[in-house]
């Protein structure tokens, strides 16, 4: 298979999945001194990913947690953060200039930073109260977190046989997704490379809610748009009724991310409606990939993830087709702006 | 001018300006009873009219005030929801099923239901707790209301003076900026319908921040991709910088909205990047629209405002010239879906 270490990837998720100790200890901390707000911080990908966080909570907690998008907490503000407030980021390189202006402000007002920065020199850990550095995992980290806040709020009873579920089965599951997906992907890949070199103008659909919404936007942006410069479209499930519906036609191609969260209705109502006016759609959903050793009720949180594997797997193969190294940028970091 | 009817223009405005004593004694009793959190819930583009409300709030304002998407609402939910907290929305027709299924969970939460709904007829107007009935002008309304909120609260003691200058100047301003920005208009119209007829897949991309953001994306899909069915795809000046920039060339077609209040700084930087790649963009500022008897600090409160009344404009035109009436859905409660 193309770009793809099976081994590095089960020690990956299952190193991410052994930072629980630490991240109980931080979450516990943080939960015995109180706090009047806990704010997901970030920016492109990583607000994604804090999407991701609030909305698997927001269903399930009565926790006061929100999120912020860095540039505009850096400008507009919020002013129901104050020093009693908990900010809860990730970055990879610690360095994003939304990112750090955003936690200096943060501690400015007095508040308390948790984050997870893959590289443990960055200037940005010595701003954090607490800091884990552990490459990639990002969703996994947050959801972690989210997790132990949920348990220590007695919103998760669950929580010891989930982890033990995760901790036996979660990594083995998701290389196993990938696997099942390749070939699909090698296809799909294909298509996609035909379409668009026939198509170039065109823009590519991507539509997800709950849990997914954060894999459709960032995937559609931080995949596409950035790494590959393939023009698409993002919109949940819900919007999509509401105006981007009527430009779907017969040939507009369409991709429906679907999941097994409680927004899955929405996106099942997207899958009945687009056979009716499109045939150039793909529906890529979690339910079709096994995870063995999890059980099903689990499977919800994790739906993010199984898509993240499916994704893996059609990059892999978009990278060769279009002969486009996902690597470079034309402009993102290229010069001053 | 095209569509203009300035006298019913101005009364529409001076209408909608008219309910704040109405407003102010249904926010008084909210106030007054008190409250856990006030969600301000939509769909669509009374979503994006809600997400205006709330970020306009979020800089200014202490009170707990969130958005709600009507749809996840009745999916996902939120547990920090409560009898005690408020929802307030605005509907034109009154029957939109995710609203009105929103807000037959939230009367069976037991919460307190403010709305403004166009059609005083509508089934809707009974699960509310206050209503008010009276058309168009949306943003207006949650605006007023926001207002009310924040002087309530300590946080707005502009307030009577704000109101004198709305009162007094507004609705001739708005109108104002309906002819200044009708013969430029006509001519970007123009240029929009010649280049979609050379261009039909390219969608056409708007950027915009703050109380721009939902004028912004409200624009790109209610009004283009709903009315006329061009392609669009719409994103905040923060999250341009972080993979949307990457598919922007020389030729690709690019409106920013520039507004004037605390996210400016962020279409700044967005006025500053386009020349470098791009020669085939607009930027709508409302800064370049004179507001007569309306004070510069007030300015940024309106810029949502101003850029809808150039819209309103853009739109006309774009009708006669695609020859395609805005009120023709080609899916859009067409058939069951």
């Amino acid at each position: 298979m193309l770009k793809f270490d099976e081994q590095k990837q089960i020690n990956s998720v299952n190193g991410g999945l052994a930072l629980r100790g630490e991240i109980e200890k931080v979450v516990d901390e943080i939960q015995e001194k109180g706090f009047d707000g806990i704010y997901f911080i970030g920016i492109g990908g990583t607000w994604a990913s804090s999407l991701q966080a609030e909305v698997y909570m927001r269903g399930r907690s009565a926790l006061p947690v929100y999120v912020e998008n860095a540039a505009e907490f850096i400008t507009t503000g919020n002013k129901r953060f104050t020093k009693d407030s908990i900010v809860i980021f990730s970055s990879v390189t610690g360095n994003t200039e939304e990112m750090v202006k955003a936690v200096e402000k943060a501690k400015e007002i007095g508040a308390k930073v948790f984050g997870f920065v893959d590289k443990a020199e960055a200037e940005i850990v010595k701003l954090c109260d607490w800091c884990i550095s552990y490459p990639e995992n990002e969703q996994l980290k947050f959801y972690m977190t989210a997790n132990r806040l949920m348990y220590n709020n007695g919103e998760f009873p669950e929580y010891d046989r989930y982890n033990k579920e995760m901790e036996e089965h979660l990594a083995e599951a998701l290389v196993n997704v990938e696997k099942k997906a390749d070939a699909w992907a090698a296809e799909y890949a294909k298509e996609v490379y035909a379409y668009v070199k026939a198509n170039p103008d065109m823009p590519h659909y991507f539509v997800g809610s709950g849990n997914q919404w954060g894999a459709t936007y960032s995937y559609a942006m931080c995949y596409w748009e950035e790494q590959l410069w393939i023009r698409t479209k993002s919109i949940t499930c819900a919007e999509f009724f509401h105006g981007m519906l009527e430009v779907v036609e017969a040939e507009t191609p369409v991709t429906l991310f679907m999941g097994e969260d409680s927004q899955r209705p929405l996106a099942e109502r997207v899958a009945g409606f687009l056979p009716k006016v499109c045939k150039n759609y793909v529906v890529i959903d979690s339910k079709d990939y096994e995870l063995e050793g999890i059980s099903t009720e689990f499977r919800g949180s994790l739906s993010h993830l199984v898509m993240h594997a499916v994704n893996n797997r059609v990059d892999a193969h978009l990278e060769d087709e279009f002969k486009h190294p996902m690597v470079i940028r034309r402009y993102y970091r290229q010069f001053e702006y």
